[in-house]
C-alpha cells in the first residue's frame, strides 16, 4: 500500500507509482484546503477521463434524508453560477464527450470522458457542477418528477428490483439496507433547503477527490482544477475517519417475498461477505468465480448449461467499508423456482463444505487476473480505480500487488472463506406471481 | 470506399488502409474457399478482440424458422467435435477473457476479447465453435428452455419489449418486423434437424468474416484461422448478392397498444429512416443528435429537463441494408402519456418543418465526431467496425472519410432529410395500464 493522503503534507505533490516509460505514472497532489487530485498517465491513448468523487452515498443518509445523495446528484446537473443545465450538457455534447454520474452506497461520482484536447473543457464543466451548484428551488422541483420516474422504472424491472429488495432482506432498515434511490415517500418529503444543506455539508474539499486518467499531464490537471474550483477550495469540516475504521453492522437475515405478476421468478440467495479491506477478499473473489462468476462456473453449468432452467444465473460479491455481500441470482419459470433454489442451496453448501477443485482454483485465478488487466485498458476504468481507491482507502494497491495477492490464494484460504461466508446465515428474496406463498431458507 | 472483397482474387492478401506508424493498418485476406479475414493493428494495447461474423440474422428466417438464427447462436456454445460446452467456456474463463455472441436482424457475431498472448487460444476456440459445432439433439433441447427464459425476461422488461413491439408496428409481419428471439410458439416448434440444416446452410466460408483488432500480426492471424478452421474452409454456396442491392420493404405503419400492469407508460413514436448506404445517413445522424441524441437535445430538454416528465427519453436511428428506422422513446407516468406524446409530436413536426439551428448543427457534428473517435479506442469496437463493414458493405469507409462526411453536412441536407423522414407516416407503440384505450398517431 502507498502512503495515505492523510500523511501527505497539504500543498505538496508526490509520485505514488513510478510507472514504466511514462505510462502508468500515478501522482497525487493535496491542495492546502484538503482537495486531493490523483492522476494516471496513459500516453498511448488520445482521450482522457476526468472524474470528481464525493465521499457521500446512501449509507450516510438519516432516515428522513433517504435518497438525498442520489437526488443531489441529479440536481448538480441543473446549473451553476456560471452555467445553465443546457450550457452544461451542450458543452460536453459539442465535443462528443460522455458526461454522466452515479451514486452508490458509499460515494458519488461525476465524470466526463473526452478527447485529450478537450480536457480543459471537461475539467471546467465537471468541477463547476460539483463546486458551484446553485440548487434552485424550481430545479429541485422539476427533478423530483425525474427521480420518481427512475423509481418507477426500477419497479417495472424485476431483475433490478430484486437487488434492492435483497439489501432490505439482508441489512433491514440499517442505512446499507435502504435503496439508493430512496422511496416515493422520502423523495416527496425532501425539499430544496434540505438538499442544499446536504450539498453544503458533504461537498467540501476534504471530502472530494479529483481523479483523471488518459493522455494527460499532472501539473496541467492541477492548474485546471485550481482555476475551475476557484473560490471553493477552502472550508468545510474534515470528515470523520474513513469508513474502513467502522464497526460491523447489525445484520438481520430474512426471507422477503414480493408478489408480482411477472413471467419469470427472480431469486437472490446470499449473506454477508467480506469488507473491502479484508484480506480474505482475494480468496472470496476466486471462490465466486468458481461458484457463479462465469460460463464455466458450477451454477451456470448446473442451472443453465445442463438443465436449461435459466437464461441469467450468476453469483457476485460487493464490498463496503466494514461489511460485504455474497449473493446468488437466478431468473426462471415460476414453476421451476423450487428446483432452481434447491440447486443454488446445494452448490453453496457443497462449496462451504468441500471448497473447490485445484482446477477451479487455477481457472478462478486466471479469470480474475485476466479480467483485471483487460479491464484497465480504457481511461474510464483507470480513472475509477484511482479515484475510488483514493476516496475509500486513502491509498492505492498497485496492479502488480493485486495480481500477486490473487496468485497467492491457497486451497486453505478458499476453504476458510467458504466456511466463513457460505456456511453463515443466509437471506432469501423472491419476486414473482407467488401470492402469499411462504419460502424458507 | 475501398476495393470490395468480391473484386479481390481468392488466395490473396491486400492492404486496405496503410495506417500510421504501424497503427491502424487494415489488411484483408480472402482464402481460396471464400472465407474473409480482416485485421486492424493497435500496437499500443496489450489485448486483442477476435470475432467471427456470419451473414445471417432474423430477417433471413422464413416464418416457420422465426428465432432460428438466435437459437443457433446459443447452440454453438454447446460443443464441437473437439470440445464440450464446459471446455469452451473454461478455456476462455481461465485466461480472464470475455467470450460472447449476439444475433441481430442481418448478422450474428461470436467474439472473444483476451490478452494479446492468448490470441492463439481465442482464435482456436471461437473458430472451432463456429466451424465444427455438433448441435447434439439433447443440447438443442436444453437450450430451448434457456431461450424461452430469455423471451420471458424480455417480456418482463417493458423498456426492452417496447422496441420489439414497435418493429411489429412499423414492419408488420415482414421479416424485419419479427423479434430476433422468435416467439414461444416458434421456438417450441424448432427441432434439431431444422437448426442443424440452418447451420449447414448459412455457416459456410463465403458467408463468414473473421475480424481481429488489437496487438496482432495479420499473417499470424491467417495461420491461426487456417489451422482452427481445418477441414471447414471449403464448400457451401456463395450467398446471393449482399442485401445492399435489395429493394425496399413494404411498410405498414400502425398503432399498437399493449395493455400491461406497469408503473410507467412506455412509448415509441417513429417511422422509416434511411438505409446504411444512403448518403443521407450522416445528415440524419446530426438531426438525431439535435432532436434526441444527448442531454442537450430538444426532447431531453423539453421532457426531462424543463418538465421532469421522464427519466429516460431519447431518439435513435437504426440502419439496415435497404431501409432504416428513426424513433423517439420515452417512459413516463401513465397519466402523463398524452402530454409526453404531444411534446414528441410537436418536436418531430417542428424539426420536419424548420430543421435545426446553426448552433445545433455544429453541436451535432461535434457530437458525432467525438463519439466516433472516442468509440474506437478499444479492441472490441475496432473489431466490430471492420467485421461488420466487411460483412454488410464488403468494404470499409476509412474513419477520416466518415469524419469528412459528417463535417460536410449542410443546413439544406438537414432540412431535406428532416422532410423525408420526419414528415413521413409514423407508427406508434404504447405499453402501459391502458386497458382497451385507443391512441392515435
Amino acid at each position: 500500500m502507498t502512503q495515505p493522503a492523510r500523511a501527505q503534507e497539504p500543498g505538496t505533490t508526490c509520485t505514488i507509482h513510478p510507472g514504466n516509460e511514462g505510462a502508468g505514472v500515478v501522482r497525487r497532489t493535496v491542495l492546502p484546503g484538503g482537495l486531493r487530485i490523483i492522476t494516471e498517465t496513459m500516453p498511448t491513448v488520445r482521450s482522457a477521463a476526468f472524474g470528481v468523487w464525493a465521499g457521500v452515498g446512501s449509507r450516510d443518509e438519516a432516515p428522513a434524508d433517504a435518497g438525498a445523495s442520489h437526488y443531489l446528484e441529479h440536481v448538480l446537473f441543473k446549473g451553476t453560477r456560471r452555467r445553465s443545465a443546457l450550457e452544461i450538457s451542450s458543452a460536453i455534447d459539442a465535443v462528443g464527450g460522455d458526461l454522466n454520474a452515479f451514486t452508490a452506497k458509499e460515494y458519488t461520482c461525476y465524470y466526463a470522458r473526452v478527447l485529450d484536447a478537450d480536457l480543459p473543457l471537461a475539467a471546467d464543466v465537471v468541477s463547476d457542477m460539483v463546486s458551484a451548484s446553485v440548487n434552485r428551488p424550481e430545479d429541485v422541483e422539476a427533478e423530483r418528477g425525474v427521480i420518481l420516474e427512475e423509481i418507477h422504472m426500477r419497479d417495472d424491472d424485476p431483475g433490478d428490483l430484486i437487488h434492492d429488495e435483497f439489501s432490505l432482506a439482508l441489512y433491514g432498515d440499517a442505512p446499507l439496507g435502504r435503496p439508493i434511490l430512496g422511496t416515493v415517500e422520502s423523495i416527496n418529503a425532501l425539499d430544496r433547503d434540505r438538499i442544499h444543506a446536504y450539498y453544503r455539508e458533504h461537498y467540501v474539499p476534504h471530502n472530494l477527490v479529483v481523479a483523471v486518467a488518459g493522455n494527460i499531464d499532472h501539473d496541467q490537471v492541477v492548474r485546471l482544477v485550481e482555476q475551475a474550483f476557484d473560490g471553493h477550495l477552502e472550508g468545510g469540516e474534515r470528515p470523520k475517519a474513513p469508513r474502513i475504521d467502522g464497526s460491523p453492522l447489525p445484520i438481520t437475515p430474512d426471507v422477503r417475498v414480493v408478489d408480482k405478476d411477472t413471467e419469470q421468478a427472480h431469486v437472490v440467495l446470499g449473506g454477508i461477505g467480506v469488507s473491502r479491506t479484508d484480506d480474505r477478499r482475494f480468496a472470496l473473489g476466486v471462490l465466486n468465480a468458481a461458484l457463479g462468476g462465469g460460463m464455466s462456473s458450477r451454477l451456470f453449468q448446473e442451472i443453465r448449461e445442463k438443465r436449461g432452467l435459466a437464461y441469467s444465473v450468476y453469483s457476485y460479491t460487493s464490498q463496503y467499508a466494514d461489511t460485504g455481500v455474497f449473493g446468488v441470482y437466478a431468473g426462471c419459470q415460476p414453476g421451476k423456482v423450487d428446483e432452481v433454489l434447491s440447486i443454488c442451496r446445494d452448490e453453496v453448501a457443497s462449496a462451504a463444505e468441500r471448497g473447490i477443485t485445484d482446477e477451479e482454483l487455477e481457472r478462478g485465478k486466471g479469470q480474475l487476473r485476466g479480467a483485471m488487466v483487460l479491464g484497465l485498458e480504457d481511461t474510464g476504468s483507470r480513472m475509477s480505480r484511482i479515484g475510488k481507491s483514493e476516496l475509500v482507502y486513502e491509498s492505492l494497491l498497485p496492479v502488480d500487488e493485486v495480481l500477486a495477492r490473487i496468485e497467492a490464494v491457497t486451497p486453505d484460504d478458499i476453504r476458510a472463506v467458504a466456511q466463513d461466508v457460505l456456511a453463515a446465515p443466509q437471506a432469501l428474496t423472491v419476486i414473482g406471481p407467488f401470492g402469499d406463498r411462504d419460502f424458507t431458507l
